[in-house]
């Protein structure tokens, strides 16, 4: 006899779901007993939910396929909502498998008892609590809307894993194939005339970042004159040397609206319009000018490769875009460590075909323009703002495309949130070099103090900002969780411990002290 | 002028909540900053949200006064979820502050623009999104809310918190203290009768279980012979030498049948029925017997204290019940480091006064009856059964009991979750000794398989449910975040260890290796 959590392993692996982070508790025991008997699926322990689901958000990035995660009930879904959130921005699909209680128990007030479908559904676009009798069904549900690019929830409670499940319940259909969207031909003639437009542009966003896709989108910017824009966070954009570059916005509503301010038609292609991070007093939500006319063209999750293939066709856009031709960066010389250099040594030794996982705020104003002329590489942001997400993303990512260098850049604050992601990196042995951008505090938050006109924050602000008392010790953080570590003060010594780490196929992290 | 986040702090202030653990972000810096300009607020920052709402539960556990949280957006508040549930499950008072965008930019889909109102109120009891006009209002709504135990959330959009007030709207009334319920007189008649059959017990909990609610409630038990029972985890238990001492349920249901055999009336006195943590295959989810009678007298929330007091009037229970004379434990012997010796080594070593955070699932079968002779000491449980609540949990609860030594006995795979704690003990030189029982995985999962009849895992459920590649390494965790560390791998280093952690008013991290 099968049981429902042998069925559920089957259902996913018929799907090709072979993946799975996870940190299971006791009413998952079930489901691990299931994955323990059939052969298929990969299992990587995560030492915190948060782990879990940015390894599967970073999985999917890479790989174009859902991971599945395993939580423990409520809790176990919450402490992974934040990194969930991230994924959902991206349009990452994943498959969270939940525990819940047996339904027989779930009447009690048991200390796990929660309102596991209220956290659940408010970050989950499809949820389904299944039974024995609908598990095949509710899964490959899930499954579908997954790798449609959602982040899709399968609610297991405790006695559907364990019971056996009757014959007629345990047929798996053929898994359907999700179908991405296309243009309609009045889509195709409304963009092709769009674009003859003065001020015309084309905001590209998810899949229509992704190499092959960009040079499409050069194709028709280069036979329609149009401009080419990507947001500042993407799922994953491919960058460097010989691509096709769109002008990419930045953190800055103010330097967005610069780099805007002549558009007049925003033909949206994978991407939302452009909207700042934060409201501030006075300041505009939108950096587009008030008289941009926005046109959705193709939604995020719809098969953007597709609609620009087809587009590019429609107006007869054949002839590739002329590329730039740039040097590649050199080393910066000196002694001094700063988001300047550092962002310079990074642009010169980013080996090709790497992988950048960024979540250091510290570095932005200089590393996107350092890279453009970097070897060719994917670039991962962390497009929920939910700080937490890099050193995670960066391990699903390495699980996604062995063979291929990642670097995590990770503020010091923004590390602290999920660093049991480090004891990973070093258990499944993955070709990641994280550096953090150690400045002992939330450096941004000072800058916000200082636009808000507070120049010298109070020792009330000060202590809730900064951590240089005590500082980490980055050297025990490493050793705590079995990873080389390498701290850098210098630009020289910082230089020599990025090349060790992409010169070597397993972990290392680099303190850069600035 | 005031804006809203000053008024905010005012309100706070004027209701005597002092104390904010926290971790803003941008959305949140006016209130930082208004934090920063009134003097009164004791301002602490934790690495992960998971520890600002874990202290703000053991704040509140030993101060009996909620503290503020100030967390930012959705993830923010998700990251904090865990501990709030089991917070909520100890009727803990806590004030979330939330921040979230400006309302004008709440339109947009910003990057951290998520489903706020949800995530929140799956855990939250009372909620807000508050406005400068109501902002006083809504305000001191939540503080009376927190101030009788509940989960309570104020939502600070960002614009609420930067607007100036218009003097009508500033006038904070003197606050409401809370009504916290007393037995009618038919309650009371129906207890005193009920306590005169035979098999008649009272289940005490919450407020129950404090020090002089517990004389009174031995009081009662002499008076009419009742058993007095609690339950497994508890907000707050006193315990040790001199104390009415309940029958302690515990982990197992089998046991607690056994325990609750004869019971056939049970008084719930701020307790909930009892029930297994867990459902299993044809096991009962309820201890007691089903011809026992469940008989609710007081609320969680309710004024227990009085409730006891009045019931023991009511029926004449003035005399103090016998307490057994313990003889003081003794140090083990011996070189051997088990579950077993350091349970005896704690009971025999806990400083009177005491204050014990127990998540140490390896010692719960020793330990509990270890300790029942130790000196006078109170017993913080994780009462929602969410991993990572001790050592957020002993940080709030040094930070409310100064003066008074702290244990936290951790499991390693719990105390990861939210490893982070340790920064703040430091930090805030907080009398904290931490044991993390070290045995590499999370053992009670192989023993949960074992019940499964799996007594021999395979490799993916081993992979799944152990931590020994690599083995955490304490030391360099302990050095990261700023704590002196010791590892025990014997009985006398481990007693040692823990003398000198007692011996210290600052933390003190201790691997008992076992």
């Amino acid at each position: 006899m099968t049981n429902g959590a042998q069925l559920l392993v089957q259902t996913l692996l018929k799907s090709g779901i072979d993946v799975c982070f996870g940190n299971p508790g006791t009413s998952e025991m079930h489901f691990v007993a299931a994955l323990d008997s059939i052969d298929g699926m990969r299992c990587i322990l995560k030492l915190f939910e948060g782990g879990v689901t940015g390894a599967a958000d970073g999985y999917y990035r890479m790989s174009g396929r859902p991971a599945a995660t395993l939580l423990h009930l409520g809790p176990g879904f919450a402490n992974g909502w934040a990194n969930l959130h991230n994924g959902r921005k991206a349009h990452t699909g994943v498959i969270n498998i939940v525990g819940d209680h047996a339904s027989h128990h779930a009447q009690y007030d048991a200390p796990l008892t929660a309102d596991i479908d209220g956290v659940i559904r408010s970050v989950s676009q499809i949820t389904r609590r299944t039974t024995p009798q609908t598990l095949v069904a509710d899964t490959q549900a899930i499954i579908t809307a997954a790798q449609a690019g959602q982040t899709a929830t399968l609610i297991l409670p405790a006695d559907t894993a364990w019971q056996s499940v009757s014959t007629e319940n345990t047929a798996i259909p053929d898994p359907v194939a999700p179908v991405r969207t296309l243009p309609s031909l009045a889509d195709l003639d409304a963009a092709a005339q769009l674009l003859t437009q003065p001020g015309a542009a084309i905001m590209l966003g998810n899949r229509a970042l992704h190499a092959e896709a960009l040079t499409i989108a050069g194709q028709i910017a280069h036979k329609t004159g149009c401009h080419l824009f990507a947001d500042f966070f993407n799922a994953r954009m491919a960058r460097g040397r010989g691509r096709v570059q769109p002008i990419h916005l930045t953190y800055s509503t103010a330097i967005n609206q610069t780099l805007l301010q002549d558009v007049r038609h925003l033909l949206l292609v994978g991407a939302g319009q452009p909207v700042a991070f934060f409201g501030y007093p006075g300041q505009p939500s939108l950096p587009t000018p008030a008289a941009c006319h926005i046109v959705p063209f193709a939604a995020p999750t719809a098969d953007l490769l597709g609609a620009l293939t087809q587009l590019a066709h429609h107006i007869g856009a054949t002839d590739p875009a002329p590329i730039p031709v740039y040097a590649a960066p050199t080393l910066p010389t000196g002694e001094t460590l700063s988001a300047a250099t550092i962002s310079q040594a990074v642009a010169a030794l980013l080996p090709e075909n790497s992988i950048v996982v960024d979540e250091a705020i510290a570095l932005w104003q200089h590393l996107n323009p350092a890279t453009v002329a970097a070897a060719p590489h994917d670039w991962l942001a962390i497009t929920g703002g939910a700080i937490g997400h890099a050193l995670p993303c960066a391990v699903g990512a390495a699980v996604a495309a062995p063979g291929r260098p990642i670097l995590a850049l990770e503020g010091d604050g923004s590390a602290m949130y999920t660093i049991q992601s480090l004891w990973t990196m070093a258990r499944e042995k993955l070709d990641v070099t994280v550096v953090i951008l150690s400045n002992r505090g939330y450096q941004v938050l000072f800058s916000e103090l200082k636009k808000m006109g507070i120049d010298t924050p109070g020792p009330t602000a000060t202590r809730l900002l900064e951590m240089s008392d005590p500082a980490i010790d980055w050297g025990g953080i490493a050793a705590g969780f079995g990873v080389p570590f390498g701290r850098a003060t210098t630009l020289p010594a910082f230089i020599d411990l990025l090349q060790q780490g992409f010169a070597t196929p397993t972990p290392l992290l680099i303190e850069a002290v600035i």
